[in-house]
């Protein structure tokens, strides 16, 4: 893995030491930027050699009819694709009239960085033009964290040499599309030509402004950009704007050695309102706040506010500098996809590409949330307010799928189900439970009881009482879930896949403990909830039933737990005469093919026993393990991290590195080459898994924080925080020994190797750790 | 059902007695003619009304790209569509300038019959003209069995009371489309547009021709019309031609009383070339043949060849003229639709409209091949000509199915997978041993097994390979087929599927069987034959040992056999609560709703025991009968009549005679409401079954005709005819006996009741029937 990468190996930035055209594809998606509202990809102001300039507004999409060679009912009826928007980001410079283009002339130096630790990209230039006119050039590029709605580049130009007459060209660009898509279903389906319809524009001396709606879903969207030239050398400035694109032209006569300074804000504004003239004003009065700000304080605003998300989440690995290179590297992507409104969530692929088409899926509760719970528990919360705000929709959907309740989609930006193959979509109703796992962990980790209130009982019941209409009981009196699909989509439309089965019995029983509680402790609001939904007693008593009587598929002879019913009815897949080049699998075999043998595409009933680790023993997980980890193809991302972290729980160490290796770079070395779509945040965020839950060996069942770490030979030390309650905790693992220490906040229980530990604030536990 | 029937019961006529603009719809449908090549719906000459005016060349289609959703690999890639082609029988008729048209003017009288002992469609018609003037006006159309390229129109017009100016204006039209497609995925995906584009055009005097070719598939087509004006006034023609449309136009001044008659020929040849210029003189050639011929020799050899037709094939219903007239109607419109070229099948709807696109399925071998092969075999064995034409294909599908061998098409025209959706497509393997049953029928009861040598061999071993190759043994060393979709397209992606599991058994038991039979009769062509499908000795051993360990899941509990695995395992449909309006299900419920529950499409497990009889016992039919009865549907016209043939081996005479009313007039009274799509042709082959093997009580396994007959207690007698190797047998029951006859041909041994009889020519056996 190590051998591809092709950044140094600084801890705090991913540096491009040398102009690299060939790797823009995938440069583009790892230098990009974003605040978890906006993001752009990492493509260059002049736009040498592009691959796709992509800026995204999170949860702003476009919808299509979706076209089905054969269309059934309670089809998905449109695709939802985060749309490519007005790239504000474009500024051209003419020096002597011979524009900047990397790609001609003469770069005498080059470097890009991210630079993680201050939460900017930066660019710094020296070329010579094709006749010799030498420039150094310095680019800042900021997506406020502090200002969600505003982008700023510092755009710096110095002569070296001669005398040469300059121009900057800025632009707001309205001639956008999305990516086509090809024959990988991976990337979803594209939208057919320009999407954006312009309602208004103008330009005055410095400021542009488009106004823009979407052809189909009828949202709308303001980008405006103000222009600052900083120089003090005499210039004209003119302004211009058309249907397609707005620019300000900045000209003047400079000298060597002297720094001319073009400072641009542009802003971004969106509505669901389909012709909303007031994103107008607001776009400009974000400009006119940012001007007043200054480029300055919003650089200084974002490194305070990344200096407080490091504090509460770095990790450090000490003996892998590669490593500690990507857990950063992944750990700021995560905060730059992840939507903060509450009116969004994070896509599969971030704000930094089209794959999936921007979609949200189970991704964001199973993989990503558990990092925000321990690192940033506001943010967290917005994830789940998130699936709030679209309970109708849910509620909608399990009308269509002749079902009481609510059915989450597979994957959705505005709540409608979005999944064209219901095999692989709908029919992976562990959705709801993923759901309902996250809210509890939530408030298992965060103790916000709040969020109950706050629509999340609603959910929570809505949400289980689907199970209890979904399921029935068999001969044996067993409650059964069939015909549906578990994580593993090489396998597919199964009777009782245990994933789905367990994850469904802890969330009835989660219901029914909350619905008990609130009775207890808020009857009236409790009995108008109830009301509102319909809810009975006897439905209620019924989550208990099902729950306790939930069918657990096992298999006496083998010892292991079947998948589900058949599994293991089945011929094994032929591994050993399946050539490299035909993973993954999806791309070169029928579905039909695939869904006949013992082969998995993803982690499936071992994720099961890792979520819900407590109902069996570590022998029973051993077995389940070495029987399902040879048949576990990881031809998703999703996969490699949790079957490292459950190689570490049953003591398999190098397996538990291998896979955490291939997790971990799986973006930063373009493993997979696809990471032009877009990073991979599921996967992101299960580096934090693994190297919390695998090495950290931490379990964290009903809220109850344990831990059995065990580190890597090769490093020497893994040092991880936790907010756990207001507490935050340090957990500093070295070889043979573990420090548990709080930094903030309360006392704290937990255990360690079976045994409990009471830690003070300020009085670091050691604990030594067997070999 | 009767109660809908909107014909009199006419034994040899579909008659329409009154103008009926309102079931033009169906109507069009109903008195559609074809002869196997042509078919053309009942549209009137003057378009009256219209609703598809659609003329179809049987093998003659259109492709498209299949769109998906979420596209994958292996998925069929492009639509094949019948394609609407060029209108030949358009005439207009003007009376002093005022259009014939029956929505306008008076109707005096009006009758339409399809005549179908004599083989053509006939109108008659008194009509007053808005201005009063009053015409009579008969036609006849016929698509000529004896000359497939040629259809002929004779159009007299004879003017009651004051003169007139008539105009008779004879075109061919080549502005035509395909009928839209809604979201009932019974219909099929449209052909966008215009499809057809044109190469040449010309008219002479009376003849005008048009060569096209189609945009996508690839094919060319020529239409040309020929027209004769026989009167003796004086009359002018004028003839024209441009890109859309060519006309041919007679005009005279016509008197009281005097007959005029417009005889027009229409001729179609098509080609797999896409700019086949020979069609022209292949056109030409079939209207100078149809001229010298005239129509009422052309007339004549129709009446001559239905003749022949019939006194093999009809059925004979004594006691009820609607169920007599049905039959009569069912049995014609299966010799309309039939490929008779070893090129072409039949499709789902015939050539009668373009529901289901055009295609052909594993009807043909499992509902309507028996039919022919015991009518007229020379038809049944072009239909498994057809299936040996298109067997490269099957093997080029095998191979992207990741196979050995080859795997026919779940439904298609031109031998390419045409499913756009694999759960009720692709994953329905059994189509292989759908096929090999009725070759094995076929051979069976011609005796014909010279077609082993013509391509039946290689087909038959090439398919039975794909079973050995896709089973595998389980721990009980049982062959089990996983991952596909039986008959029932409520119930997808199953392992061990009996009707596939038993079909696939027979189908490599018989491979196995002509293998060893070949070797022995004909060593060198068999040498010759493995050599070029590279067989080995091995292979078609293990064929045996796969069909001797298949696995048929039986429940020992409730003493039946499951239709698969897991189906017992699911909860049942909810019948009861289930609204009459909701049917069928598919169009009222998601697929992952209905896959869920005990519920049936159509007859599977039931077809299984009537297909494989021989391999259960009567008890044990009839408890799966009692079983799985309920819970089948009947959402497909493919049901009803298995349902009821096996209502009748178990003993339940009414439920049999229930079912049976259901089959027979299912076109006729357009029960489900789609005939306006084109007609049923399985289910009225089913009608065919269900007389012969239902109250006739016939079974035929390995060719050995056994007999077990008993009547509805509304019937006087039932009587048919049988081809069975040279022999025609007669089968005549009345209630309380059946006189078995031999017309002509060789004695036959035959079973009654389980007693061996030997019949022999012009001596009539008698047998009693028990109550």
């Amino acid at each position: 893995m190590i051998a591809d990468n092709i950044y140094p190996f600084d801890e705090w930035e991913i540096r491009e030491p040398r102009f690299s055209p060939e790797m823009n594809d995938r440069n583009e998606t790892e230098f990009s930027i974003g605040n978890g509202y906006i993001g752009t990809r990492g493509t260059f102001e002049e736009e040498t050699d592009l691959y796709h300039n992509g800026t995204y507004i999170n949860g702003f999409y476009e919808t299509m009819p979706i076209v089905y060679g054969e269309p059934a009912y309670g089809y998905a009826e449109k695709s939802q694709t985060m749309l490519n928007i007005t790239n504000g980001k474009r500024i051209k410079l003419f020096i002597d009239g011979e524009p900047f283009d990397l790609s001609t002339g003469k770069i005498i130096s080059y470097e890009r960085k991210l630079r993680m630790r201050e939460g900017y990209l930066s660019r710094s230039v020296t070329w010579a033009s094709p006749s010799g006119k030498q420039v150094e050039i310095k680019i800042n590029r900021i997506a406020s964290f502090t200002h969600k709605h505003l982008m700023a580049i510092s755009y710096s130009v110095r002569l070296k040499g001669e005398s040469a007459e300059i121009k900057l060209i800025s632009e707001i660009d309205g001639d956008v599309r999305n990516e086509g898509a090809g024959h990988d279903p991976r990337i979803g389906s594209p939208l057919k030509g320009r999407r954006l319809h312009l309602d208004e524009s103008w330009a005055d001396e410095t400021m542009v402004l488009m106004r823009h709606h979407t052809r189909s879903s009828g949202l709308s969207i303001v980008c405006a950009m103000q222009n600052i030239l900083k120089t003090e050398l005499p210039y004209t400035v003119e302004s211009s704007c058309d249907n397609m694109k707005g620019s300000v032209c900045f000209q003047l006569d400079a000298r060597s050695d002297q720094e001319i300074e073009l400072v641009k804000f542009i802003a971004y504004h969106t509505s669901d309102n389909g012709n909303d003239k007031s994103l107008v004003q607001r776009g400009v009065n974000s400009l006119r706040e940012a001007v007043q700000l200054g480029f300055d304080q919003i650089q200084k605003e974002q490194e305070e506010y990344l200096a407080r998300f490091w504090y509460r989440s770095d990790i450090e690995i000490d003996g892998d500098p590669a490593l500690q290179q990507s857990i950063r590297f992944n750990l700021f992507h995560l905060l730059q996809s992840t939507g903060t409104n509450g009116a969004t969530s994070i896509a599969a692929k971030g704000l930094t590409g089209e794959g999936y088409e921007g979609h949200y899926f189970w991704d964001t509760e199973i993989y990503v949330l558990p990092f925000f719970i321990y690192s940033t528990p506001e943010i967290a919360r917005k994830l789940l307010e998130y699936r709030f705000s679209i309970l109708d929709k849910a509620r909608d959907r399990a009308v269509v799928m002749s079902q009481k309740g609510a059915l989450y989609p597979w994957r959705t930006i505005n709540g409608d189900e979005a999944s064209a193959y219901f095999l692989a979509g709908t029919a992976q109703y562990h959705i709801n439970a993923d759901i309902a796992f996250g809210l509890k962990k939530y408030i298992d980790i965060t103790g916000d009881n709040s969020i109950l209130k706050w629509d999340g009982a609603e959910m929570l019941f809505e949400t289980a009482r689907l199970w209890a209409d979904l399921g029935h009981f068999n001969e044996d009196r067993e409650f059964c879930i069939d015909g549906v699909t578990g994580p593993d989509e090489y396998t597919a439309l199964v009777n009782n896949n245990l994933y789905t089965n367990i994850m469904a019995r802890e969330h009835l029983r989660f219901a029914y403990r909350i619905s008990l509680e609130l009775k207890k402790t808020d009857p009236a609001g409790y009995s108008s909830l109830s009301e509102k939904i319909d809810l009975s007693e006897k439905e209620v008593e019924d989550w208990k039933t099902a729950a306790e009587n939930t069918r657990i598929p096992f298999n006496k002879e083998l010892g292991i737990h079947p998948q589900d019913d058949t599994f293991l009815d089945k011929a094994r897949w032929d591994f050993k005469g399946t050539l490299k080049s035909k993973y993954p699998l999806l791309l070169h075999f029928h579905p039909l093919v695939i869904y006949r043998y013992q082969v998995i595409k993803q982690t499936d009933l071992v994720l099961a026993e890792f979520l819900q680790g407590q109902f069996f023993s570590l022998a029973q997980k051993k077995r389940d393990f070495d029987y399902y980890d040879p048949l576990t193809t990881g031809d998703s991302s999703l996969s490699a991290c949790i079957q490292g972290v459950m190689a570490s729980a049953v003591g398999y160490h190098d397996k538990a590195y291998h896979y955490f290796l291939k997790t971990s770079r799986i973006d930063l070395d373009d493993v997979n080459g696809n990471v032009k779509d877009g990073v991979h945040t599921a996967s992101m965020a299960g580096t934090w898994i693994s190297l919390v839950y695998g090495f950290g060996g931490m379990r964290d069942y009903d809220g109850k924080l344990s831990f059995s770490p065990r580190i890597p030979d090769t490093w020497n030390k893994l040092k991880f925080k936790l907010t756990v309650r207001d507490t935050l905790l340090e957990v500093n693992i070295s070889k043979d020994k573990v420090v548990y220490n709080i930094l903030e906040g309360n006392e704290l229980s937990i255990m360690h190797d079976f045994q409990e530990i009471r830690i003070k604030p300020g009085k670091a536990v050691v604990r030594s750790i067997l070999p």
